[in-house]
């Protein structure tokens, strides 16, 4: 008997990783020549991971790394200019429409009629916040929750709060890393929605001797149905 | 009868605005000579204001609009190199020490002897949350509340989830702005506690009629005897 879902929203309600796909390709062009593409994007993903525990996820810890690795890149001789136009795109991100992801309203409609839902997101306070309103989804959510990271305690902590066991809790989502395993770890049960575009840092192997148990859905409607079969 | 106290973090409990004067001096001594500083504070701020909307509040706001500043200054002619040194200053601030204000401990362990009291704060998430658990103070705090913005209806939207009366309500911070004003104006009880150390920002006029009443402490821990004679 399920009494809490929850969604994970960028890439599982709406398009997020395109955004920072196209940013990655627009820095690329900005500093090309100077390294190779590859490599760029190399350094990059190591710029984002040791910031991580700084600026946290989101866009403008995404910024402030490609801001760093093209001071680095050119040894401090990019220019101002050029680095204006980095702030350029992060505010092209930041205000870029909320396009939702194939079948999330009829999805969303079907279960919160008969289960509470929860959004559980990790990134800029602000504009996940803002996102949400712009969505028109926040009316099928009982909650928002923007957390920091997605760690087995951070589900425990919500769940803890709302008096909910892991085993009558799902998490759906399309990061394997953040949505899948920290959620199985706990004992609770994840539904995988894989999407085209997922951020590397996302992606991790799953064992497959955790507590809770894992499916893998091709489409997000198909949630409707395995739910309620549970 | 009080039923629910929530305290401020920023200036309030820890010491968080003289790392931004700090920071804004080394800024100066940065940009130095191209306009005169009373200028350049104001063209921070103006940045500061028209990103909030994008960025939020917080040190990688902060950082943000700087390297936009420092851009716009140098008609673009400043170089990597010295917007790398900002985003130094930027790492510094978010793992300075968090050095708590005066007669925090002894009056946060008096007042959870008989009150739940709940942590608000505005800012980045992932460094709010950090500072709680490097100030030792969480043990004093039944939630913490990392908030886009304080406006009432953030305040009204904490409150009505513990459903608790506004009048059972007491806020205690030292921004006009963000602490004393929207509780007040949602019916609630404010105790401003001014700080030396404030940013303009956070200082605006209080009406004198707003519904709910606002006291004035000059040290932290008068904050006790009132709550207790209320």
């Amino acid at each position: 008997m399920i009494e809490l879902i929850a969604f994970d929203a960028d890439d599982t309600l709406w398009h997020t990783e395109r955004l920072y796909l196209t940013a990655r390709q627009q820095f690329r062009d900005l500093i090309g020549g100077r390294v190779s593409p590859a490599e760029l994007d190399a350094l990059v993903h190591d710029t984002e991971m040791r910031n991580l525990p700084y600026y946290g996820f989101g866009i403008t810890s995404f910024i402030l790394s490609l801001i760093e690795t093209a001071i680095d890149v050119t040894g401090g001789g990019i220019s101002g200019a050029e680095i204006g136009r980095l702030l350029v795109i992060a505010r092209e991100m930041i205000s870029a429409d909320v396009e939702l992801m194939d079948e999330v309203e009829e999805t969303l409609a079907a279960l919160a009629e008969d289960y509470p839902l929860l959004l559980i997101t990790k990134g800029d306070l602000l504009h996940q916040t803002d996102k949400v309103a712009r969505s028109g989804l926040g009316r099928y959510f009982s909650a928002v929750e923007v957390v920091a990271d997605k760690t087995p305690q951070t589900y425990g902590d919500i769940l803890a709060r709302r008096h909910v066991a892991p085993e009558r809790f799902v998490m759906i989502g399309n990061s394997p890393r953040s949505d899948v395993l920290p959620v199985a770890t706990l004992g609770g049960r994840a539904i995988h929605v894989p999407d085209a575009n997922t951020w590397v840092y996302d992606m991790v192997d799953l064992p497959d001797d955790l507590p809770g148990p894992i499916f893998r859905v091709s489409r997000l409607s198909e949630v409707v149905p395995l739910i309620r079969g549970l």
